[in-house]
């Protein structure tokens, strides 16, 4: 087996954080080539791919967005710089090919499997997503400043869910002293937002405490913010839904009632784009050499 | 002398806000009437006002907008009203009657003195002050979001000045983990910000640590981001200063040193017109009554 400075890496498609996070590759590999970037606007440790077929069939290692595929195979590139492809590229790749990715629906798992390719899944790692959990929260706040006419000072919010998104985004709002209440499934997650001095709420016992709020944010990626809940919420409530796409809102309802709602996804890339491409630029390589150290082929990180 | 309840009030101009300090005014005095803003706008316990010279003959008190008149007389109006030539009607009010304004430019304060008008001026009472302040440091915030590449969190920030306003926004950027450094004059008030858990600095010693910071808020009015400062700063840095016009800021010399800086005052009006209008709402109709139950006829508030 080669060793991890003899690989050659391409990075494809995403928005300025690839690139962040090419630059860092390029300390650690023989070779790494950027497609779906212009060319200024790279780093000199990195080469411009201009024929993406050809540097994926030499590559050991592919790098794509967080956001991974969509359904139909395409990975989003660079603004002015075209959609990519790349899912009819993947059985011309070379067996056992690493590709990196935030995540990977199961058709596309499927693909990669039935072609002998090694996935990294890496959205799903605490270390990165409790990083970009701080961008979120702040993007989040931005968007409720946009949209409210009051301050977040005093106002009344509801979070729902307390995973690893929720909890900083419920330490931001409390720090600028709005009401918090802090809706979740689990008893020990009501707990710890107790201990930071939210109000809480167990999602069962949520809707007949609905009525007045200035504020819902989701974090939850299943249908909670339904039609019941939305019949029983003020005209003038907004809902940030940060859940990945559909979102946990039923958005339909949300219209009929007019209530605004925002299904808000990838904030970091949008809100702190700088921050974000350092968040991945500090832990992608780490993840991949630790990957090669341990001599390959684990599908997960 | 006649009672309160039997006194007559004109609100002329202004956004939102003068409408919700009209419907506050509405439960104390005979009459209030609106002029400057459409006529569904208004409160159904206010009374629309189309003759603004007539209005203003009948008025013992008139209530203008926070930022008073500019140097020409205007004070602005509702969007899509027209701005109001308020300055030549001076002459023609009745003497005594009280002018409610946050602040006057001295041209205006002997005009009215030579005229017998009696003026308050609240923009600088401590109250009004203190939580106005709330809507502009998180005003400031979304700015700052607005303009940074990169989280609040973990970001360099200086504040200069440390009163009313500079207070608020340090514990908010303090809140949300920004390294918060002050820039003071007085030793007193960098003793209360080292007690929040800033760094700090005197004002006349700033000039050799200004070199590497993301962003610089200033809260003086007087020039104290000078070209000295500016030089020093890297060029990414963001600058915005909340004094008010023309704010504290060399903007020409920002310019040449292509860094980005926004005069940003009357804030609270902008990003939260709500709470904004509520807090003169709660607090104008006090003053007014307070300087009645005196017995008229003093000044400042």
């Amino acid at each position: 087996m080669k060793s991890i400075s003899e690989l050659q890496v391409t990075v494809a498609g995403g928005d300025a954080r690839q690139i962040t996070v090419a630059e860092a590759l390029a300390s650690l590999f023989k070779k790494v080539k950027v497609f779906g970037h212009p060319q200024p606007a790279l780093p000199p440790t990195t080469e411009y791919s201009c024929s993406l077929i050809e540097d994926l069939a030499g590559a050991d290692v592919i790098v794509l967005p967080i956001g991974g595929m969509n359904e139909e195979g395409l990975i989003w590139s660079y603004k002015g710089e075209p959609r990519i492809d790349f899912g009819r590229y993947m059985t011309s790749l070379t067996p056992g090919t690493l590709i990196v990715t935030g995540s990977f629906t199961n058709r596309w798992l499927d693909m990669a499997d039935s072609c002998n390719l090694e996935i990294m899944q890496y959205a799903d790692d605490d270390e990165i997503a409790i990083l970009n959990s701080i961008p979120t929260a702040e993007g989040t706040l931005q968007f409720a400043m946009e949209e409210l006419p009051i301050t977040i000072h005093g106002s009344q919010v509801v979070i729902v869910g307390f995973g690893r998104v929720g909890m900083s985004v419920a330490r931001i709002f409390k720090a600028l002293n709005a009401r918090v209440t802090v809706v979740a499934r689990r008893k020990e997650s009501l707990a710890r937002a107790a201990e930071m001095g939210c109000n809480t709420i167990l999602l069962v016992d949520w809707k007949q405490t609905a009525l007045r709020v200035d504020l819902i944010i989701n974090t939850v990626p299943a249908l909670v913010i339904n039609d019941e809940i939305l019949a029983g919420v003020a005209p003038q409530t907004v809902v940030i839904d940060l859940a990945s796409a559909p979102g946990g809102t039923d958005f339909e309802a949300a219209k009929c009632y007019n209530i605004k709602a925002i299904l808000a996804p990838g904030l970091p890339g949008l809100v702190a784009p700088k921050t974000a491409g350092d968040v991945l630029a500090s832990t992608i390589p780490k993840l991949i050499e630790k990957y090669f150290q341990k001599g390959g082929g684990s599908h997960a990180v």
